[in-house]
């Protein structure tokens, strides 16, 4: 059990006695660069996890106080309260400009449980589900460990840009494969998926049968330098009826600043509607009843703060393009969404130590490129949602170090 | 689709997509219970929910309250923030007069989540769990949507008590058997299982390598008419080692009447803390970091709180055993602890629709005995934990209906 750390002997047969993929899933390489961090303590620029530095805003927060004042502590409805399910279609009615229906969400304890409730719904042992990468490493550590088999089929990085092979992914599609996730804009490369090529996917999946796991959580971080771009990345629900075979993952974390609730939501076919209840019932039974009007404060009024939140993290990479993007010992792709900045330095061939060097050499903190895939060793993840001065502060350390090497 | 009441169309196309356990999967016939009077609409007493009509107590209230104001409101510790952990350790010294260990503490988003993640921890697909019968749905179901088989060992009711026959649970122990799932006190029989037994079940496990699942979640809730009994049920805590094969499900929301926050712990060996970690990442990555303040302040200062809802249940058993309890027509143990009160009704033979009949009639809302496995045809769930107006009420209509069939 060397590879774990963990010290043989009696112990050891109770470890062996777990389900082998659970037994051997690895800590996640992401909570590897914190559990660095929180050990050696001091005062770390944490930029290895994706959350901003605003805790929640206080208009959200007082939605739940209220709700508790008056006594909402009781079991409540396994799909998510009808009112939150409403404020949902709502605000998806806003930003993709057609009807959407409140039967068609599904509130959940965070968008991670959204994910397991997609990938529980759709695919057991032995079955296969293909995804593009580098990825976030929470898309293929679940499948894992439920006995699915995440294919992840590797992007190249030329001419300055990711590229996404859609041969190569409808090749790597066999008689197991039950679903394509698409995660756009990408966590880690901040890559967004164009049109064309999600009404490629969209035909391919239908022509087969395939499920669609849409992971669209950062599709309000759009930044494209595109001129009459719109708003919001593009997104299947331009081109899916909400009642084909396609399951999207969604998450209040990002948007408003509530990483810390654990709250999110599915949006999947209506006809499913009982089996995905049935998944909550027996996951979490629900999310908690005072959370739930937080959310809805998020979606009706929470536009404003939305917009402040992306011009924020625009401001963030602009600053990063006109540092860390400039060096000619780094390689990057100017993210089009998502708040991560996502890039190689020259030389560098072990992500890892890397990553402990920077720790402890200039305190900041990132997450290494090796998290999220193969392909991914000598690149980094670094977070701009942060404070602009704890962000200036990292990329000025990290250019001079790189200066300096 | 008949069962399932969905008209055909292209819409089952998308059903049929669904993993197979989880499209066949029928609702919970206690939600099924609850969802006949939502629709119904009017003031029907609900009994068949298992929570109490008393809201979270202030204290624990504004615990969530000040942290919220705090700001916390980040991503947090997957394990809960190590406070949580040492209180739920302090808890268990209380109630147990031995010591324990905080690293054996892990929070999770309800006893839903605590019993997901020991599953997904120790079997996948094919693999079998036994548990004796009936039971809570909530423990068969989930297996089912994970492709382990639940092996449910009927209890005979004879001589007016249930009777666990160990060497049948034994006897349905095969080369595929992760575990062993013990209820006690038992939803929804009421049932304590003894300490020889408790024991027997241990060594059985220990020689052949089995899991225990042990879900004590009413351990407190506990009324034996032994004299000198303790205040605490019997439990493995007693007899196994914290180190062994054992995994404990618990939750905030009984103890606390906190059945609005989905909270709960697993308690595990130390050694597999990485790997349940994991689990709670890939599932809800963690419980929101400003409830578990609120978790502590139950935990530290709830004790008063506790034993007067214990108290609350005894006296609403009090009654029942007075009321519905002397009938000649009403089959019944007495619950050693729990606080359910399971029954038979003679002549009745189709529970389901006896439900929705009281509901009509008397607006009495019950769990159908069907609901909790094979045998319970004829049976019925009645949750004591309401107000005794309430309790007082719904007995009463009952029996007045009883007598004038």
């Amino acid at each position: 059990m060397a590879e774990t750390g963990i010290s043989c002997g009696e112990n050891s047969a109770v470890l062996d006695a777990l389900k082998p993929v659970v037994r051997d899933e690895p800590e996640s390489g992401i909570v590897n660069a914190a559990n660095y961090v929180w050990k050696k303590g001091g005062n770390v620029i944490p930029m290895w996890v994706g959350e901003g530095s605003s805790p929640t805003p206080e208009f959200i927060c007082r939605a739940a106080v209220e709700s508790l004042a008056r006594g909402e502590t009781f079991y409540t409805w396994q799909r998510g309260i009808p009112e939150l399910r409403e404020a949902l279609a709502r605000y998806h009615a806003r930003h993709y400009a057609k009807p959407f229906n409140a039967e068609n969400f599904y509130v959940t304890g965070g968008g991670m449980q959204a994910l397991q409730t997609a990938i529980q719904a759709i695919a057991g042992a032995g079955s296969e589900i293909v995804m593009p990468s580098p990825a976030w490493p929470n898309h293929a550590a679940p499948l894992r460990m439920l006995e699915v088999k995440p294919v992840e089929v590797p992007m190249n990085f030329s001419n300055g840009r990711w590229q996404l092979d859609l041969d190569q992914i409808f090749d790597a599609v066999n008689a197991d494969t039950r679903a394509i996730l698409v995660n756009s804009p990408s966590n880690p490369v901040g890559m967004v998926v164009g049109d064309d090529e999600l009404i490629a996917i969209r035909d391919f999946c239908r022509k087969r049968g395939l499920w669609i796991i849409a992971d669209e959580v950062y599709g309000r971080f759009y930044y494209p330098l595109t001129p009459g771009a719109g708003k919001v990345a593009p997104s299947f629900q331009n081109h899916c009826d909400a009642e084909e075979q396609i399951i999207y993952v969604n998450t209040f974390s990002k948007n408003w600043a509530m990483t810390g609730w654990r709250m999110g939501w599915v949006q999947a076919p209506e006809v499913i509607g009982q089996q995905i209840e049935n998944l909550i019932q027996y996951n979490t039974s629900g999310v908690a009843s005072f959370m739930q009007p937080a959310g809805i404060a998020a979606l009706d009024q929470g536009e404003e703060f939305v917009e402040s939140q992306v011009a924020h993290c625009a401001a963030g990479l602009d600053y990063l393009t006109s540092t860390l993007g400039q060096r000619d010992d780094i390689s990057v792709q100017r993210p089009d969404g998502s708040f991560y900045y996502f890039f190689k330095v020259d030389g560098i061939t072990d992500s890892v130590a890397a990553i402990k060097t920077w720790i402890d050499e200039i305190n900041v903190g990132l997450a290494p490129g090796t998290a999220f895939g193969e392909g991914g060793e000598g690149w980094f993840r670094l977070c701009f949602a942060c404070s602009h001065e704890n962000l200036h502060e990292a990329a000025d350390r990290l250019c001079q170090w790189l200066d300096h090497r």
